[in-house]
């Protein structure tokens, strides 16, 4: 044990790097730092920086001109060299969240070494932490039981291509013979089938609202709604590239006309309820979009829509370019003619597509069509998502 | 459509950030790049830096003198500054590997923010890319069946506590009722059950191997060897804090008497052959003692053992903590009197633990006990790691 001991003291004393494992990192600081009264101390290692910042979205916003109007963004705020290069900044008392924040030296923009938490949107990583007593309680990990995720990969004739998404089964799933309702999660433009389950923390709110009773046990299945992709970037042959915002195929009618060979798939890989009450679809942004064309193109295949910022009909109607989009009104009275148990709608107030749902919504309130409308503060936000995720998902197969 | 590309040139115009979606990142700007000729060109923006690094895996090494001998270190190397602030720097043609870098920014150690592609380890991200025609072909996602991964939890009473593991089923293992034999992949110190799927990327090269029909279609379980852990960082209850190298309980026996709970799990919950030589274990560093002590102690589990640059029997003897380490002479008598199909022994010539494997093959050899032993250059490396799976899964099951 001494010679293991003293092989460990090699170890850690040299800063080595890759010629031996990677076994240093950030040295002995600690950030972010979440305080008793839950305010976070940040501390960053730069000691020939004469600047150095935070950005994050628990600070103030700050109001940015752009020649489409003011766009908020997240506030920054300057931290203080302290001893031996280190810069230091405690954050107010904040609320219970999960926050993202990118670091500043000298401008340089990157992320915090000290915190290996991070996660991607689109081509930026940032660094997120929990605070929780409060919202977040459901996105952390709580001492209940934990589904499985899985990345599996699926055949779809439609696109012509092997494709991967994700699944999260509940927790019981592999010890039961019991069969389970299934909530289709989409992502918005520049996400992809990890979305849900990383900055969405799909995983946790599931587990966390099954364990309290407060949602049916169901599978979630989290395709990637971009049509030329297989998969995310790095996960598909010769895809190690940036990620976009943008992607071929997103709005062009076969990602609507490829979804039943996802639902083909799950019904015949997994136990579940195939009938459309025991079928439900949601999305963010054009997440949002592709579930309303589906659930309006397959009006009979799903008994709960769940539509969380999304884009809606009148941007896409100028241009048919696929059936899947042409006379929404006449779908929607199909679809509503034996209507969803639930047509759920949420946005921020400050989203900029606020105003197509209310656009939308008149088309719905003119027919008479029911739905549930939940407005929130805030704009197109992974914040928002997560919400809107922890409302809907309790009102499912009930 | 033109309201959406209008938003869309909002959306991108924008650098606005969290409190829209997060639409930037980097900017324009591409690094890595991966040139024709497999050179690597490395673009930093940092247009108020006074000196610009890489620290990477590719470089020739640098010698760092320690207290306990000189320790190989990753080379650095200094980037140039070119126009708008964007430093770069071209790497020699790069031989077929997966590689890790850093970036220092006036000695500010951090990542490429343009490069999305980040692995952990233990509390260190590095970025990481991958050079094909060669090794790395094994490492990368190519056009073949692709298997599941999926992140399980399990009871563990020996433990008094669910743990989490990941599991491969290999291509085509949800659409046929065979059933597969099970190889169980274990991590070294400061590793958890995320590692050979991250840095180890053990699905790409099960994948790939079952593909070229060099590997036989196998489960691999890759479990947590921490026994004070449920999971990796951050995926258990109140576990978000910084990795450590050193965990409790990974050497104290119970780590290993609790393996037989992750078996039985195994053989209930999926389609597996459950006999000696159907059942593999291998793993690096203190996965390879886990492996040894683990095979040792349970003599007729597991027809096939690997030891990669494993620590081994030496050191721990002196202390009795466990009798899972006591007379080990004897295990392995008992052990070899009907010995495994495969008992497998990889290290590299400048691995810490090189004199310490010299030593326990010494042991084998004195016994007459047969094994495969692999000498590679390198040390204490994910890259031998990586080899070794390559080498050691294609001997199993035949």
């Amino acid at each position: 044990m001494k010679k293991i001991v003293l092989y460990v003291g090699a170890f850690l004393f040299s800063i080595a790097g890759y010629a031996q494992q990677a076994l240093w990192g950030g040295g002995d600081i600690v950030s972010p730092q979440i305080n008793k009264d839950n305010s976070v101390t940040f501390r960053i290692l730069a000691p020939k920086a004469s600047k150095v910042e935070i950005e994050g979205d628990f600070l103030p916003a700050q109001k940015i001109k752009t020649p489409f109007g003011e766009v908020e963004a997240p506030g920054r705020v300057q931290l203080k060299e302290g001893k031996n290069g280190v810069w230091e900044y405690t954050s107010s008392i904040l609320p219970s969240e999960m926050y993202n924040y990118s670091v500043y030296v000298n401008d340089f923009k990157t992320t915090d070494p000290s915190n290996v938490y991070q996660n991607r949107d689109i081509a930026t990583i940032t660094n997120y932490f929990l605070i929780g007593n409060g919202q977040a309680d459901l996105y952390m990990v709580q001492d209940v039981p934990h589904g499985t995720v899985s990345k599996v990969w699926y055949n779809c004739p439609t696109l012509g291509m092997e494709r991967r998404l994700t699944v999260y089964t509940p927790a019981g799933y592999e010890s039961s013979n019991k069969k389970y309702p299934v909530l289709y999660l989409l992502h918005g433009a520049g996400g992809d089938e990890n979305a849900w389950v990383e900055q969405g923390r799909a995983a946790q709110i599931m587990d966390n609202l099954i364990a309290q009773g407060k949602a049916e046990p169901m599978i979630v299945v989290m395709p990637n709604g971009n049509g030329a992709q297989q998969a995310a970037p790095g996960e598909a042959p010769n895809s190690m590239v940036k990620p976009q915002f943008m992607n071929p195929k997103t709005m062009d009618g076969e990602i609507e006309k490829a979804f039943p060979d996802i639902i083909k798939f799950v019904e015949k890989t997994y136990r579940v309820k195939k009938d459309k009450n025991n079928r439900a679809i949601c999305g963010l942004s054009m997440g949002g979009f592709h579930s309303l064309y589906i659930s309006a193109y397959y009006p009979n295949k799903f008994g709960y829509v769940g539509l969380f910022s999304a884009a809606t009909s009148k941007q896409i109607n100028n241009k048919n370019t696929s059936d899947v989009y042409e006379n929404l009104d006449q779908k929607l009275a199909t679809q509503f003619s034996n209507p969803p148990r639930l047509y759920w709608i949420g946005i921020g107030k400050t989203d900029f597509l606020y105003k197509d749902n209310i656009d939308f919504r008149k088309q719905l309130d003119e027919k008479g069509y029911k739905y549930t409308y939940v407005e929130t503060d805030g704009g197109h936000i992974w914040r928002n998502w997560r919400v809107y995720l922890t409302e809907f998902a309790p009102l499912l197969f009930k």
